[in-house]
Protein backbone atom coordinates (compact mmCIF):
# COMPACT_ATOMS: atom_id res chain seq x y z
CA UNK A 1 0.00 0.00 0.00
CA UNK A 2 2.85 1.92 1.07
CA UNK A 3 4.61 1.47 -2.47
CA UNK A 4 0.96 2.40 -4.36
CA UNK A 5 0.67 5.30 -2.41
CA UNK A 6 4.72 6.40 -4.04
CA UNK A 7 3.96 5.14 -7.19
CA UNK A 8 0.73 7.20 -7.42
CA UNK A 9 2.84 10.27 -6.75
CA UNK A 10 5.49 9.67 -8.90
CA UNK A 11 3.26 8.83 -11.68
CA UNK A 12 -0.42 9.76 -11.55
CA UNK A 13 -3.66 7.79 -12.08
CA UNK A 14 -3.29 7.92 -15.64
CA UNK A 15 0.03 6.41 -16.46
CA UNK A 16 0.63 4.15 -13.32
CA UNK A 17 2.22 0.29 -14.70
CA UNK A 18 2.18 -2.44 -12.28
CA UNK A 19 5.77 -2.20 -12.28
CA UNK A 20 5.71 1.53 -11.01
CA UNK A 21 4.46 0.04 -8.17
CA UNK A 22 6.69 -2.59 -7.98
CA UNK A 23 9.56 -0.87 -8.40
CA UNK A 24 8.12 0.66 -5.15
CA UNK A 25 8.20 -2.23 -3.22
CA UNK A 26 9.94 -5.03 -1.68
CA UNK A 27 7.71 -7.40 -4.15
CA UNK A 28 7.76 -8.65 -8.03
CA UNK A 29 5.52 -7.54 -10.14
CA UNK A 30 5.11 -11.21 -10.31
CA UNK A 31 3.96 -11.04 -6.77
CA UNK A 32 1.74 -8.39 -7.06
CA UNK A 33 -0.22 -9.62 -9.60
CA UNK A 34 -0.31 -13.08 -7.87
CA UNK A 35 -1.92 -11.31 -4.96
CA UNK A 36 -3.92 -8.33 -7.61
CA UNK A 37 -5.29 -9.78 -11.14
CA UNK A 38 -4.78 -6.07 -12.29
CA UNK A 39 -3.58 -2.33 -11.09
CA UNK A 40 -7.52 -1.81 -11.11
CA UNK A 41 -7.88 -4.23 -8.41
CA UNK A 42 -4.69 -2.94 -6.33
CA UNK A 43 -5.97 0.49 -6.58
CA UNK A 44 -9.49 -0.62 -5.23
CA UNK A 45 -7.50 -2.32 -2.63
CA UNK A 46 -5.53 0.89 -2.44
CA UNK A 47 -8.99 3.00 -1.52
CA UNK A 48 -10.36 0.48 0.64
CA UNK A 49 -7.14 0.78 2.51
CA UNK A 50 -7.22 4.57 2.27
CA UNK A 51 -10.81 5.08 4.06
CA UNK A 52 -9.60 2.46 7.10
CA UNK A 53 -7.05 4.80 7.48
CA UNK A 54 -8.73 7.74 7.38
CA UNK A 55 -11.39 6.28 9.41
CA UNK A 56 -8.68 4.88 12.72
CA UNK A 57 -7.47 8.67 12.01
CA UNK A 58 -10.07 10.55 12.53
CA UNK A 59 -11.49 8.07 15.53
CA UNK A 60 -10.30 10.22 18.16
CA UNK A 61 -10.32 13.93 16.93
CA UNK A 62 -8.21 16.79 19.30
CA UNK A 63 -10.40 19.26 21.01
CA UNK A 64 -12.58 19.01 24.30
CA UNK A 65 -15.85 19.82 22.40
CA UNK A 66 -17.63 18.47 19.74
CA UNK A 67 -16.78 21.89 17.73
CA UNK A 68 -13.16 22.23 18.54
CA UNK A 69 -13.22 17.84 17.25
CA UNK A 70 -14.82 18.98 13.56
CA UNK A 71 -12.15 21.80 13.84
CA UNK A 72 -9.31 19.30 14.05
CA UNK A 73 -11.31 17.33 11.69
CA UNK A 74 -11.67 20.64 8.92
CA UNK A 75 -7.82 20.78 10.03
CA UNK A 76 -6.88 16.83 9.06
CA UNK A 77 -8.91 17.29 5.63
CA UNK A 78 -7.36 20.35 4.60
CA UNK A 79 -3.65 20.29 5.66
CA UNK A 80 -0.99 21.97 4.27
CA UNK A 81 1.16 19.98 1.78
CA UNK A 82 4.59 21.31 1.56
CA UNK A 83 5.89 18.06 1.94
CA UNK A 84 5.72 13.73 0.83
CA UNK A 85 3.81 14.18 -1.94
CA UNK A 86 0.29 15.05 -0.57
CA UNK A 87 0.16 17.49 -3.76
CA UNK A 88 0.86 14.61 -6.18
CA UNK A 89 -1.49 12.72 -4.05
CA UNK A 90 -4.31 15.19 -4.75
CA UNK A 91 -3.83 15.01 -7.95
CA UNK A 92 -4.06 11.59 -8.37
CA UNK A 93 -7.01 11.61 -6.01
CA UNK A 94 -8.93 13.46 -7.97
CA UNK A 95 -7.84 11.77 -11.75
CA UNK A 96 -9.78 8.78 -9.41
CA UNK A 97 -12.36 10.68 -8.89
CA UNK A 98 -13.28 11.49 -12.55
CA UNK A 99 -13.30 7.56 -13.27
CA UNK A 100 -16.13 7.58 -11.02
CA UNK A 101 -19.07 7.67 -13.47
CA UNK A 102 -17.04 5.06 -15.95
CA UNK A 103 -15.98 2.73 -12.35
CA UNK A 104 -18.24 1.16 -10.39
CA UNK A 105 -15.80 -0.08 -7.92
CA UNK A 106 -14.15 3.02 -8.11
CA UNK A 107 -17.35 5.04 -7.14
CA UNK A 108 -18.08 2.19 -4.73
CA UNK A 109 -15.05 3.20 -2.86
CA UNK A 110 -14.88 7.18 -3.16
CA UNK A 111 -18.57 6.56 -1.82
CA UNK A 112 -17.69 4.82 1.31
CA UNK A 113 -15.05 7.48 1.82
CA UNK A 114 -17.84 10.56 1.51
CA UNK A 115 -19.96 8.56 3.32
CA UNK A 116 -17.57 8.13 6.24
CA UNK A 117 -16.09 11.79 6.21
CA UNK A 118 -20.33 12.94 6.17
CA UNK A 119 -21.56 10.63 8.95
CA UNK A 120 -18.52 11.71 11.13
CA UNK A 121 -19.19 15.25 11.09
CA UNK A 122 -22.64 14.50 11.24
CA UNK A 123 -22.05 13.06 14.63
CA UNK A 124 -19.44 15.73 15.80
CA UNK A 125 -22.70 18.26 14.82
CA UNK A 126 -25.55 16.02 16.83
CA UNK A 127 -23.08 15.90 19.85
CA UNK A 128 -22.69 20.08 19.36
CA UNK A 129 -26.76 20.04 18.94
CA UNK A 130 -27.57 18.39 22.34
CA UNK A 131 -24.61 20.18 23.96
CA UNK A 132 -26.55 23.34 23.21
CA UNK A 133 -23.48 24.68 21.35
CA UNK A 134 -25.29 25.67 17.64
CA UNK A 135 -28.05 26.68 17.30
CA UNK A 136 -31.41 24.94 17.32
CA UNK A 137 -32.19 25.43 13.05
CA UNK A 138 -29.11 23.71 12.43
CA UNK A 139 -29.56 20.73 10.89
CA UNK A 140 -26.86 18.33 11.20
CA UNK A 141 -27.13 16.12 8.03
CA UNK A 142 -27.46 19.33 5.30
CA UNK A 143 -24.26 20.71 7.56
CA UNK A 144 -22.86 17.79 7.15
CA UNK A 145 -23.29 17.60 4.05
CA UNK A 146 -22.26 21.09 2.54
CA UNK A 147 -18.96 21.23 4.63
CA UNK A 148 -17.91 17.60 2.76
CA UNK A 149 -18.57 19.99 -0.25
CA UNK A 150 -16.39 22.60 0.69
CA UNK A 151 -13.52 20.26 1.91
CA UNK A 152 -14.17 18.69 -1.92
CA UNK A 153 -13.96 21.73 -3.48
CA UNK A 154 -11.03 22.99 -1.81
CA UNK A 155 -8.83 19.99 -2.26
CA UNK A 156 -9.52 20.60 -6.43
CA UNK A 157 -9.18 23.97 -6.42
CA UNK A 158 -5.74 23.23 -4.90
CA UNK A 159 -5.20 20.67 -7.66
CA UNK A 160 -6.75 22.80 -10.18
CA UNK A 161 -5.11 26.18 -9.79
CA UNK A 162 -2.99 26.03 -6.91
CA UNK A 163 -5.49 27.75 -4.24
CA UNK A 164 -4.26 27.64 -0.83
CA UNK A 165 -6.10 25.03 1.38
CA UNK A 166 -5.51 27.16 4.23
CA UNK A 167 -8.15 29.99 2.88
CA UNK A 168 -10.74 27.50 2.92
CA UNK A 169 -10.00 26.47 6.55
CA UNK A 170 -10.29 30.08 7.86
CA UNK A 171 -13.75 30.29 6.00
CA UNK A 172 -15.32 27.23 7.20
CA UNK A 173 -14.25 28.59 10.60
CA UNK A 174 -15.84 31.98 9.88
CA UNK A 175 -19.11 29.67 8.50
CA UNK A 176 -18.80 27.77 11.93
CA UNK A 177 -18.69 30.61 14.06
CA UNK A 178 -21.29 32.76 12.73
CA UNK A 179 -23.89 30.38 11.11
CA UNK A 180 -23.90 27.10 13.48
CA UNK A 181 -22.53 28.35 16.86
CA UNK A 182 -25.46 29.56 19.04
CA UNK A 183 -25.86 32.84 20.33
CA UNK A 184 -24.76 32.52 24.14
CA UNK A 185 -21.90 30.14 23.37
CA UNK A 186 -18.30 31.87 23.96
CA UNK A 187 -16.14 31.09 20.89
CA UNK A 188 -13.08 30.75 22.56
CA UNK A 189 -14.53 28.49 25.23
CA UNK A 190 -15.81 25.84 22.33
CA UNK A 191 -12.45 25.43 20.51
CA UNK A 192 -11.52 28.76 18.48
CA UNK A 193 -8.77 30.51 19.23
CA UNK B 1 -16.23 23.96 -30.54
CA UNK B 2 -19.41 22.20 -30.67
CA UNK B 3 -17.49 18.79 -32.02
CA UNK B 4 -14.74 19.24 -29.05
CA UNK B 5 -17.80 19.42 -26.80
CA UNK B 6 -19.33 16.34 -28.05
CA UNK B 7 -16.57 14.04 -28.37
CA UNK B 8 -15.36 15.52 -24.91
CA UNK B 9 -18.78 14.08 -23.68
CA UNK B 10 -18.06 10.84 -25.83
CA UNK B 11 -14.69 9.83 -25.06
CA UNK B 12 -13.82 11.61 -22.01
CA UNK B 13 -10.43 13.48 -21.94
CA UNK B 14 -7.80 10.66 -21.44
CA UNK B 15 -8.83 8.57 -24.24
CA UNK B 16 -9.91 11.34 -26.47
CA UNK B 17 -8.24 11.49 -30.14
CA UNK B 18 -7.94 14.36 -32.50
CA UNK B 19 -9.95 11.70 -34.96
CA UNK B 20 -13.01 11.51 -32.61
CA UNK B 21 -13.21 15.57 -32.67
CA UNK B 22 -13.28 15.49 -36.61
CA UNK B 23 -15.82 12.32 -36.84
CA UNK B 24 -17.89 15.13 -34.67
CA UNK B 25 -17.39 18.10 -37.10
CA UNK B 26 -17.18 18.58 -40.89
CA UNK B 27 -13.86 18.92 -41.09
CA UNK B 28 -11.15 16.12 -41.14
CA UNK B 29 -8.71 15.32 -39.19
CA UNK B 30 -5.90 16.78 -41.84
CA UNK B 31 -7.65 20.20 -41.55
CA UNK B 32 -8.32 20.30 -37.54
CA UNK B 33 -4.31 19.45 -37.48
CA UNK B 34 -3.78 22.45 -40.08
CA UNK B 35 -5.13 24.83 -37.62
CA UNK B 36 -4.08 22.75 -34.04
CA UNK B 37 -0.58 21.49 -34.07
CA UNK B 38 -2.14 18.85 -31.60
CA UNK B 39 -5.11 17.14 -29.41
CA UNK B 40 -3.93 19.58 -26.29
CA UNK B 41 -3.69 22.60 -28.72
CA UNK B 42 -7.32 22.05 -29.31
CA UNK B 43 -8.31 21.61 -25.98
CA UNK B 44 -6.18 24.84 -24.78
CA UNK B 45 -8.40 26.41 -27.45
CA UNK B 46 -11.37 25.02 -26.45
CA UNK B 47 -10.85 26.06 -22.49
CA UNK B 48 -10.70 29.29 -23.75
CA UNK B 49 -13.87 29.92 -25.47
CA UNK B 50 -15.75 28.10 -23.00
CA UNK B 51 -14.35 30.69 -20.50
CA UNK B 52 -15.25 33.62 -22.89
CA UNK B 53 -19.14 31.36 -23.44
CA UNK B 54 -19.15 31.71 -19.49
CA UNK B 55 -18.17 35.42 -19.45
CA UNK B 56 -20.77 36.49 -21.41
CA UNK B 57 -23.26 33.93 -20.46
CA UNK B 58 -22.79 35.51 -17.04
CA UNK B 59 -22.26 39.24 -18.05
CA UNK B 60 -25.93 39.65 -17.54
CA UNK B 61 -27.37 37.78 -14.84
CA UNK B 62 -31.53 37.86 -14.02
CA UNK B 63 -32.68 39.30 -11.04
CA UNK B 64 -33.54 42.78 -9.97
CA UNK B 65 -30.66 43.11 -6.72
CA UNK B 66 -26.86 41.83 -6.88
CA UNK B 67 -28.47 39.62 -4.62
CA UNK B 68 -30.99 38.32 -6.93
CA UNK B 69 -28.56 38.05 -9.43
CA UNK B 70 -26.20 36.21 -7.32
CA UNK B 71 -28.36 33.65 -6.80
CA UNK B 72 -28.51 33.17 -10.92
CA UNK B 73 -25.57 33.00 -11.24
CA UNK B 74 -25.57 29.63 -8.61
CA UNK B 75 -28.37 28.37 -10.21
CA UNK B 76 -26.18 28.92 -13.53
CA UNK B 77 -23.10 26.84 -12.56
CA UNK B 78 -25.38 23.85 -10.41
CA UNK B 79 -27.79 23.44 -13.36
CA UNK B 80 -29.36 19.91 -13.09
CA UNK B 81 -27.85 17.91 -15.51
CA UNK B 82 -30.26 15.41 -17.11
CA UNK B 83 -29.53 16.28 -20.81
CA UNK B 84 -27.73 16.16 -23.63
CA UNK B 85 -24.29 15.40 -21.80
CA UNK B 86 -23.94 17.86 -19.48
CA UNK B 87 -22.42 15.34 -16.58
CA UNK B 88 -20.32 14.02 -18.81
CA UNK B 89 -18.76 17.34 -19.50
CA UNK B 90 -18.54 17.92 -16.36
CA UNK B 91 -16.40 14.34 -15.88
CA UNK B 92 -14.09 15.19 -18.66
CA UNK B 93 -13.84 18.86 -17.25
CA UNK B 94 -12.77 17.06 -13.31
CA UNK B 95 -10.04 15.22 -15.88
CA UNK B 96 -8.63 18.56 -17.24
CA UNK B 97 -8.76 20.09 -13.67
CA UNK B 98 -6.43 16.90 -12.71
CA UNK B 99 -3.96 18.13 -15.25
CA UNK B 100 -3.51 21.05 -13.90
CA UNK B 101 -0.37 20.37 -11.81
CA UNK B 102 1.26 18.66 -15.52
CA UNK B 103 0.28 21.20 -17.69
CA UNK B 104 1.01 25.02 -17.87
CA UNK B 105 -1.12 25.57 -20.66
CA UNK B 106 -4.25 23.70 -18.78
CA UNK B 107 -3.12 25.54 -15.31
CA UNK B 108 -3.37 29.11 -17.07
CA UNK B 109 -6.97 28.16 -18.78
CA UNK B 110 -8.47 26.99 -15.52
CA UNK B 111 -7.20 29.77 -13.78
CA UNK B 112 -8.53 32.42 -15.96
CA UNK B 113 -12.01 30.33 -15.43
CA UNK B 114 -11.39 30.31 -11.68
CA UNK B 115 -11.06 34.05 -11.58
CA UNK B 116 -13.70 34.97 -14.29
CA UNK B 117 -16.33 33.15 -11.53
CA UNK B 118 -14.49 35.29 -8.45
CA UNK B 119 -14.55 38.42 -9.96
CA UNK B 120 -18.02 38.00 -10.93
CA UNK B 121 -19.36 37.09 -7.77
CA UNK B 122 -17.27 39.69 -5.98
CA UNK B 123 -18.11 42.21 -8.02
CA UNK B 124 -21.77 41.11 -7.42
CA UNK B 125 -20.85 41.22 -3.12
CA UNK B 126 -19.36 44.48 -3.50
CA UNK B 127 -22.59 45.94 -5.31
CA UNK B 128 -24.50 44.67 -2.51
CA UNK B 129 -22.69 45.69 0.52
CA UNK B 130 -22.92 48.97 -1.01
CA UNK B 131 -26.27 49.00 -1.38
CA UNK B 132 -26.91 47.97 2.49
CA UNK B 133 -28.28 44.50 1.37
CA UNK B 134 -25.48 42.46 2.85
CA UNK B 135 -23.12 42.83 6.50
CA UNK B 136 -20.65 45.30 7.09
CA UNK B 137 -18.40 42.75 8.06
CA UNK B 138 -18.87 40.89 4.69
CA UNK B 139 -15.50 40.44 2.51
CA UNK B 140 -16.73 40.24 -0.54
CA UNK B 141 -13.33 38.66 -1.65
CA UNK B 142 -13.28 35.67 0.22
CA UNK B 143 -16.62 35.51 0.58
CA UNK B 144 -16.54 35.07 -3.62
CA UNK B 145 -13.57 32.55 -2.91
CA UNK B 146 -15.30 30.48 -0.58
CA UNK B 147 -18.36 30.06 -2.92
CA UNK B 148 -15.72 29.27 -6.13
CA UNK B 149 -14.65 26.75 -3.54
CA UNK B 150 -18.30 25.52 -2.91
CA UNK B 151 -19.09 24.93 -6.43
CA UNK B 152 -16.14 23.29 -7.68
CA UNK B 153 -16.93 21.08 -4.71
CA UNK B 154 -20.03 20.47 -6.20
CA UNK B 155 -19.27 19.69 -9.51
CA UNK B 156 -16.52 17.15 -7.84
CA UNK B 157 -18.79 15.21 -6.00
CA UNK B 158 -21.75 14.96 -8.39
CA UNK B 159 -19.15 13.70 -10.59
CA UNK B 160 -17.29 11.50 -8.43
CA UNK B 161 -20.37 10.38 -5.90
CA UNK B 162 -23.13 10.94 -7.70
CA UNK B 163 -24.46 14.31 -5.09
CA UNK B 164 -27.22 16.06 -6.01
CA UNK B 165 -26.08 19.79 -7.12
CA UNK B 166 -29.37 20.81 -6.27
CA UNK B 167 -28.41 19.98 -2.35
CA UNK B 168 -25.57 22.54 -2.49
CA UNK B 169 -27.51 25.16 -4.41
CA UNK B 170 -30.38 25.05 -1.53
CA UNK B 171 -27.08 25.30 1.03
CA UNK B 172 -25.43 27.93 -0.57
CA UNK B 173 -28.91 30.05 -0.12
CA UNK B 174 -28.72 28.76 3.15
CA UNK B 175 -25.72 30.48 3.44
CA UNK B 176 -26.51 33.83 1.69
CA UNK B 177 -29.17 34.22 3.47
CA UNK B 178 -28.17 33.43 6.86
CA UNK B 179 -24.45 34.95 6.99
CA UNK B 180 -24.27 37.97 4.56
CA UNK B 181 -28.07 39.31 4.04
CA UNK B 182 -27.78 41.76 6.27
CA UNK B 183 -30.17 42.46 9.34
CA UNK B 184 -32.85 44.64 8.10
CA UNK B 185 -33.32 43.09 4.84
CA UNK B 186 -36.47 41.52 3.81
CA UNK B 187 -35.09 38.39 1.82
CA UNK B 188 -37.81 37.72 -0.41
CA UNK B 189 -37.32 41.50 -1.30
CA UNK B 190 -34.02 40.95 -2.75
CA UNK B 191 -34.65 37.57 -4.62
CA UNK B 192 -35.40 34.90 -2.72
CA UNK B 193 -38.16 32.59 -2.77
Amino acid sequence: MDATYTALCKHGYASLRMQDIADESSKSKATLHYHYESKQDLLYAFLDYLTDSFAERIETLEGETPIAQLLSLIETSLEPTEDDGLKEFRTALLEIKAQGPYDDRFRAELTAFDRLLHDRIRALLDDARDAGLVRDDTDPDETAEFIVTVLNGAQTRHVAVGHELECTRSMLETYICRQLLADDVDRTEVGFE
